[in-house]
């Protein structure tokens, strides 16, 4: 690898300005790539060595001020070259880098992604691919099509038909979800006023059926439980639907008894109505109860979301699938590879049992989806996604699933999972410590025996100060605890050991 | 580099499923990731071989055939190994890619790539910083407000205070630029009717209050031109807004009288209104008059937004620069790097004058910005975006900002919209081609002289179906044209009179 001072892209004849910068696509690309990827690596390591550690040592203030020091000016009226600015800029990201690699870095569903699912990502970024027209993605297009429905099939086996999006996260996931319930809900209403309406006037009632649509439907009124994501709540507010009714938890979990009182209340009201069901809370890892909320909602006529960002990739291993149960008679389902997935961000899903459920989202533009193209045979994706320009998230998740197959990927979804047993073993054993409940995913909840919730908040902020450790936090019922979230394959259980000594240090001091 | 069958991940007595698969970031990454990027580059350069021009040949049928026969199953049982899979799907893509940094690749607002920005990216990747929690991304957060601010900066001169959010393009920024128009709106209803209460009910009128402000107010009016771009419009619907009121274009920007006719009316009725204005439109890259539509805006008490997501980067040019002015009295201003700014998507930007405009968006969930952490020091992030999980995409930009420089930048932009001008020159010399018109930006209309709209859109497909070239298309009140993107800065004028040749070639058969 070229040492930090690199080569830079211009000649010493020319200056920066006025040399043609190399492009990343084309058949110079790859040429062009090569030692600009040397210096990234090179700039990798050297913050990883410098940092040493899962986090960077001192907290905000000198974490911001150690890299405005490197990184300002961020527009200089020239430029430094190529070798300089990334090997300036990724060693000074990398140095003060929370690293999910790092099996003390467990605060968030925050994963580390797999080398494979890096180096696939460097290709969609230099072939640039735009999924918003078959001419800008020809080959991406057919790639997420068949990815798409390959895992779309795991999530509703059995449905041949079965489609997913692929979006930016669970947070798009989710609004996605609420918006196609909404506009399910828009759709019900308008035939109902419209069967209404010309039951009323015969064949001759266009305009009382045209008046009977425009009284505004009940809104769509979403049930969700205290577990469930802020996002969902997020996306109410963002499609200008009512805030969501949201039922207490306090074991964590959807309640059947308390939802159904609910729902007896509410589908008397004659709203249409989306019940959220969460599988892998972001607090506990818990999952709701899905076969009977999915019962539930059948029995009162409500449509049903299926939140399994967390815990939806246990699909992929024989042993764990079954925690999943009853996941496929949800209407839409959110799962996040960039979770459980080992996927750098973004790489989330949205699956539905049948493509035709997408319909809602089908969009016009001209210069996109023209309608003699569209006939002539060319692929129309503008439905595929709220966004217009679109990165082809997929390359990696493809890559990965073909490198590892769904055996492989389970298996580290397993791996992950016996960790938190591994980590609530050792706190059970533990003088000093208390376990919240045994874990159902990859999350663990412990605390300190005996402290009190601003103690146990200003351990954590510790831990970060000094760099130790990154733990969550998460509170219940009773109160403030930290919380671990395994998603490092590799984690041993002498990390879980020497994280468990590392809190305990802090605590004692 | 390694020949495409190099060693897989898994080494000879391991399956690969058992085989802990190595990952992107700690001390071990770099390391790891050097065999799988030769991989990758080695792919991405066969896959450009095969291609052998801007774009496959065949149409979507063999396109799709072809990627299917390489790439199926999309999820196999057990896996084929990373460097299998990495070269397998790698190469498929690029085979199958639209290559932007072809020069005959010219239909869409879809960039060449720069070198630097897809090294840079790979390290976004690979550390996966999510900038949701401080927590989760501490340099990375410094970086991107330290970047985010430079680049508000040179879209409103003269604001300290000015701020910017990175989005995922143009509709992500349109979105928000509506969303805080509607909260706006919504906080003005608001306390106009807390005040009427208050003045009606002296200081026991809370009840009063709420009651006047629980009146629905009325809802926010968009106003934009036929020339603005499709997402204002699903936007208005994602948000729950009344479709835009929409005027008519015929010379393809605003016009202001028709504009003043809208507002007066719209006005009268008392409602909200935030009018777009477009610098740089899709169609034609041409630029609304923003100064007079900023003063209506004022006289009227509207909003305004500029959607500057493909002409905003002439800030970067001293030369070109002056064409934006009045931009900077705009309430919102989109503008995306991954068209003029040559960064892989996504690379969006929403800038406004004053952080205290992104408000509305602040939000809050316990466990990544728990008040008393916030309270602690530890930065919230949750306000930067309606995203929860967000991807550092700030540094491919901060990258290229610090490696070029503003000048070089500027260089880049002035590249293309010169070489617009020369392809403008060589059409108006063509015997058998005829110009749209002389062009703004980088977009160049044309079309064989003569032909009817049928068949112009038949020739588009030809080149497509041939692999020969990439051109867009456009619908005016003359009819169908031809489309020429131009955004590779290396397209030269040999380039460009080649382009002609292959159209020309086309109509004569």
């Amino acid at each position: 690898m070229p040492a930090s001072a690199g080569p830079t892209v211009a000649s010493p004849r020319e200056a920066p300005e006025d040399t043609p910068v190399p492009l990343a696509g084309g058949s110079h690309g790859p040429h062009a790539l090569h030692p600009l990827l040397d210096t990234t690596l090179d700039a990798l390591a050297q913050g990883a060595a410098t940092r040493a550690g899962p986090f960077p040592a001192g907290g905000p203030e000198a974490v911001t001020a150690r890299l405005r020091a490197l990184a300002a000016p961020a527009l200089p009226e020239t430029g430094t070259g190529a070798h300089e600015a990334l090997h300036t800029l990724v060693s000074a990201l990398a140095e003060g880098a929370a690293d999910p690699a790092h099996p003390h870095c467990a605060a968030h569903l925050h994963c580390p992604p797999l080398a494979l699912a890096a180096a696939a990502d460097l290709a969609a970024a230099s072939l640039n691919p735009s999924l918003d027209s078959w001419d800008q993605a020809p080959a991406a297009t057919a790639l997420e099509t068949l990815t798409t429905r390959a895992l779309a099939a795991l999530a509703y086996p059995g449905r041949p038909s079965a489609d997913a999006l692929v979006t930016t996260g669970g947070t798009e996931s989710n609004q996605l979800a609420l918006l196609l319930a909404r506009e399910a809900a828009r759709e019900a209403a308008g035939e109902a006023a419209g069967e209404a309406a010309g039951e009323a006037a015969g064949e001759a009632g266009e305009a009382a059926k045209e008046q009977a649509e425009g009284r505004a439907p009940a809104p769509l009124r979403v049930v969700c439980g205290a577990n469930a994501h802020h996002s969902i709540h997020r996306a109410a507010w963002l499609l200008g639907l009512p805030a969501p009714l949201t039922l207490p938890t306090p074991t964590g979990v959807l309640d059947p008894a308390t939802l159904r009182t609910a729902l007896t209340e509410l589908t008397a009201t004659g709203a249409p109505t989306l019940v959220i069901a969460t599988a892998g809370t972001t607090d506990t890892g818990r999952i709701d109860p899905l076969p009977a909320v999915a019962e539930l909602c059948r029995t009162h006529g409500a449509r049903l979301h299926a939140d399994a960002s967390y815990g939806g990739p246990l699909l992929f291993s024989d042993t764990l699938r079954p925690a999943l149960d009853g996941l496929d008679q949800a209407h839409t389902i959110a799962i996040d590879l960039h979770k459980l997935g080992w996927q750098p961000v973004a790489a989330g899903l949205l699956a539905v049992p049948d493509t035709t459920a997408l319909t809602p989202l089908a969009h016009h533009a001209e210069y996109l989806n023209a309608p003699d193209d569209t006939r002539a045979g060319l692929p129309d994706l503008l439905g595929r996604s709220l966004r217009t320009t679109r990165r082809p998230d997929i390359l990696k998740i493809a890559v990965t699933l073909r490198a590892l197959g769904r055996r492989g990927i389970g298996d580290l979804v397993e791996r992950v999972c016996t960790a938190a047993q591994h980590l609530a073993d050792l706190i059970e054993a533990h003088p000093s410590f208390d376990l919240h409940a045994r874990p159902t995913l990859s999350t663990v909840l412990f605390r300190p025996t005996g402290t009190d919730d601003r103690t146990t908040a200003a351990l954590r902020r510790t831990l970060l100060h000094h760099g130790h450790a990154v733990l969550g936090r998460t509170t219940t019922p009773e109160g403030l605890w930290l919380k671990a979230t395994l998603l490092n394959p590799h984690t041993t259980p002498d990390d879980l050991r020497t994280l468990l000594t590392l809190v305990e240090g802090q605590v004692r001091r």
